[in-house]
């Protein structure tokens, strides 16, 4: 099969994203593949630096994420977080007692002084992945929302405060210092690399502080491999989280040609859901490849067939049309 | 009643001197008892910092310990350890679900900058606590048993290994250059001591740390009222611990008249227990008085007799006799 003679590199955030490397992984050897994860949502909770995205992708790959929720484990007990309720500790962010394990496992990790990506690679080790997830850097990189009631951490806007606050701006604090992770650095540049994939991910919280970290965004420009992305919009609306609403926030129309506008220039084609097909002509009008096709993913059917359609569709882009 | 016109400050480790402190306080006002708890074995773990005895006073007092194991909460449950297990991590401490949260709540405060000593307050109010618990130091004080295989710390030796190598020494590190707790040291120059007492702990373990610290025992020994010791050895057995194993290998005979020996110089009088009331004579001849009733404490009204006991028998010790 063409597809597995060459190496995909997933620039992923948290669910959406999770969902399409989880598809990928069922199709290519592991060798094939490497996801560089979004840390602009990481932050500093009860002493503990907590990873999201990571542990969202770290969770499904291993089969251990909660389906209903979205974020977390399955079968999740919450003792930690009641005595820590009691005690008048931060509750709004829930930890339950057996994801609390990876958050102190990385801890101690990172107190012994290894880096986020050698502490990464352990814990997926630890839970049997086989796929590569890169940390896009080692260094803190926050992302922080500007919105009309002042500036806000992420967690803060997103969990905290459920992503109400009007937004303005993204920011990346200490993206312009934060160099790439070796790993994230070296999946953009293999020499079997076939395609860059940006996975459904929100392309303002998710996607933009990966690209933001000098030197990640400059190895995908220069990259000969086609880049391409996935809508994580569809009829309007994202299949999870404040996308659109976001988009209407910053002023875009949120539909899949504000999103293919957004990523102009950086990809060659976009993947968009057959209830888009209508805004296929004004996204090829920018220079950008369309494929349609389904791309809400309910189960590992639907993952497996999205991916199968990303790789499909990137061995078409025979070269950047950028 | 004459016990509560002036105040006690009673020296703890962990589960016997807790209970004296659960008697203790059950009689006294709260603002009348002062206690300084042993931190030396305290101890850096997972990226925490724990304090066990400190965990088990403030269990003890606020009626959450496990009273069969001595350690830990009631009704606790052990998902987060059986996770961390599941990645490998480091479990021969045992770290409930519910307990854990005291770890990361001090962990917090202690990354914010709280010493320990406001870290320990915190946990306390939290818990309904009204005993003041003060940590011996805020500096890192701690234990380390030297033993026929080598140097261990504490931890090491007594939970890891349960106390099986043959202790040669104990060495207190970091005590040359730590200094008292601010609530230590004002709880043994308080203007209303009645008395100093020594609650039936490890008298090199639980009790020699506390001693170690540069100004606790000069303010002991330069303080006018009595210091009373409670024997944690009854009938040549320590009640719960090493501590006849470690007499025997200290080179010491496993009973009262050693524990006499040990603190000579020190306390003014010893409470012993009715089984070693035999001993009376050979440790009145160290000049030190002793007290002789039951010290075994299965239930509240045994701790409130031997409190009750350990404060009357104070009261006839006029003045320092050393």
């Amino acid at each position: 099969m063409q597809q597995t003679q060459g190496s995909y590199t997933v620039l992923s955030g948290g669910v959406g994203g999770a969902k399409l490397v989880a598809g990928m992984a069922a199709i290519l050897p592991a060798e094939k593949l490497d996801v560089i994860a979004n840390t602009g949502d990481d932050f500093e909770h009860l002493g503990l630096t907590v990873c999201p995205d990571i542990d969202t992708l770290l969770y499904t790959l291993s089969g251990q994420a909660n389906p209903e929720t979205g974020w977390g484990m399955a079968n999740e007990s919450w003792q930690f977080m009641d005595a820590l309720e009691k005690l008048g500790g931060e509750t709004w962010f829930r930890l339950g007692d057996r994801d609390l394990a990876t958050h102190i496992y990385r801890h101690e990790l990172l107190t012994a002084g290894l880096s986020l990506e050698d502490a990464t690679a352990r814990l997926r080790q630890a839970m049997g992945i086989r796929v590569p997830l890169h940390p896009m850097s080692n260094a803190a990189v926050r992302t922080a929302v500007e919105t009309e009631n002042g500036s806000l951490a992420f967690q803060d806007y997103f969990v905290r405060l459920q992503a109400q606050p009007v937004a303005t701006a993204v920011r990346h604090d200490g993206s312009a210092s934060a160099t790439p992770s070796a790993g994230a650095l070296a999946a953009l540049t293999r020499p079997d690399l076939r395609a860059v994939v940006i996975a459904p991910s929100n392309p303002w919280l998710s996607i933009a502080p990966i690209m933001s970290v000098a030197g990640l965004e400059s190895s995908i420009l220069k990259s000969a491999v086609p880049v391409v992305a996935v809508s994580p919009v569809v009829a309007g609306k994202a299949i999870k989280g404040p996308t659109a609403k976001l988009m209407v926030e910053l002023g875009l129309n949120p539909g899949v040609t504000a999103i293919a506008e957004h990523y102009s220039g950086v990809i060659d084609g976009l993947i968009i859901d057959e209830q888009d097909a209508g805004h296929q002509a004004s996204i090829e009008k920018l220079g950008i490849r369309v494929g349609v096709t389904n791309t809400i993913m309910k189960n590992l059917h639907h993952k497996k067939h999205l991916a199968s359609f990303v790789m499909e569709f990137s061995s078409k882009l025979k070269g950047r049309s950028r």
